[in-house]
């Protein structure tokens, strides 16, 4: 993927950050990656509900929603296509350490890509996705939120090459299915629609979050819940989400075929309406 | 406590860093914090050796050692006194998410602070110290190092505002004693000197190291094991450590008085003969 075409830091056309940021020192911040399309920045409003949250629970004073909803829409306007990535750090170091002075000011530093090399037959088809051996640990203090502490995720990155392969599942280490390292997953069974709960790890997707919504909207029974492999092994349908892919179904996962269902494919269709109703409304 | 008087990024004064620091974005880096007296960076060689473990783990390329060393010392042969923050980060990104394309260029910022104001009747009288509410999560793919995820650290360090209280003893979810949000701990009893195994969890601090490297060389058997709070609330003594603090006794401890005993005094005199070996020893 190429390198971001506008950096915007602090509302300027700058390049660079303060060597003190406590996002740089601590990873002591939170992000955002919005799917902008056809000059709307989509689900804008549960990305910033989501940071919002991030904030509340950081203890990071957050400027301004409107201007950060501003600067986002702005970016996305200029491009018929993007992706818009938006970090919000608790600002520069007013002393060395961990403690906060409370007098700190967030930076905020947003970056527009161009979107990724799209392959429509992924949605259609599905996605190849393997086991991490990676686990992510447990901590109801930092669970839900999209926070920058993501080394774990770099490291079950790093466990694949293959580009072929879309993603990694990620258990804890007692066995507790989380996420891929950069999606929800979603299993089906008995026409139950289950994903995992994020009270102790684990990211609460905007996507998770509008695929529970039109669930909930087109009558599918569905359940934030406990998974364990075996659940994930002799699911029916099992997909993933992000922002930017909106549902992917599971085609392989670990050399075992999968074949997408019909829960599935009226979740993307529900979904597609939810895009559809939300560029509508969106500015 | 002041901001820093001279900062280097990559070898050049600079303030500031790419927008598209993998430290920024993920706290994807490692750090040291180097005391630096007389014009000599303290137990160096212990730090390098720390981060190039930290890099290994992590799959960081390290930048020459020779000339990170080189660096510190240049920082620390300018001041009298001074701490010496050393961040290495993965380097830029080089496309957006959290795979690593093994092109990055580590990015290394050194920090130099003025010594923080000094109180020597701490390390005689001991420090005063409570116990988090904030726990530690357990991943041994990232225990031991000191990287830069540190958002649990910075929310126990939010627990308290009493400029009294020197730090917080952490405990994982399960109880296990970890160590204070940014000192190690350790505990004695019947002659016994005891700290957290450092395998799930907590960073292996250099100054940990050196007490124990001087419990070895003076006789003091010592152990790291599994420590919970009712091995902390019997010990007779009870200390804590960092590279910037060497060993400060645990006076109080939620409000409950503790004295400091012989075993931290000998390790003390220990740490003091290490330091001016090292002093003696280094450039």
């Amino acid at each position: 993927m190429p390198a971001p075409d506008a950096i915007l830091v602090n509302g300027r056309a700058l390049r660079e950050v303060s060597a003190l940021d406590r996002g740089l020192h601590y990873g002591d911040g939170l992000f955002e990656t919005i799917a902008c399309t056809a000059g709307h920045a989509r689900l804008l409003e549960l990305h910033l509900e989501r940071l919002g949250e991030g904030c509340r629970r950081l203890g990071i004073a957050i400027s301004d929603t409107a201007l950060l909803r501003g600067e986002v829409a702005a970016l996305a306007a200029q491009a018929p296509r993007a992706v818009v990535k938006l970090l919000l750090t608790r600002g520069n170091a007013l002393a060395r350490g961990y403690a906060v002075s409370g007098a700190e000011t967030a930076n905020r530093i947003l970056l527009r890509f161009p979107w990724p090399a799209e392959d429509p037959q992924l949605a259609r088809e599905g996605v190849r996705v393997r086991t991490a051996t990676t686990c992510l640990a447990e901590n109801p203090a930092l669970a839900g939120i999209k926070h920058c502490n993501r080394l774990e995720q770099v490291l079950a990155r790093r466990e694949w090459t293959d580009a072929t392969i879309a993603d990694s599942l990620m258990y804890t280490s007692g066995g507790t299915l989380v996420s891929g390292t950069m999606t929800n997953v979603f299993t089906v069974r008995n026409s139950l629609l289950q994903t995992p709960r994020v009270d102790r790890c684990g990211v609460a997707g905007v996507m998770r979050r509008a695929v529970l919504q039109v669930a909930a909207a087109t009558g599918i029974a569905a359940q934030e819940c406990t998974l364990h492999a075996a659940d994930v092994e002799s699911a029916e349908e099992l997909f993933v989400t992000n922002a930017l892919i909106g549902i992917q179904p599971v085609r392989e996962l670990d050399g075992a075929s999968r074949v997408p269902g019909p829960v599935t494919r009226a979740l993307q269709a529900g979904l597609r309406r939810l895009f559809h109703e939300d560029a509508a409304r969106g500015g």
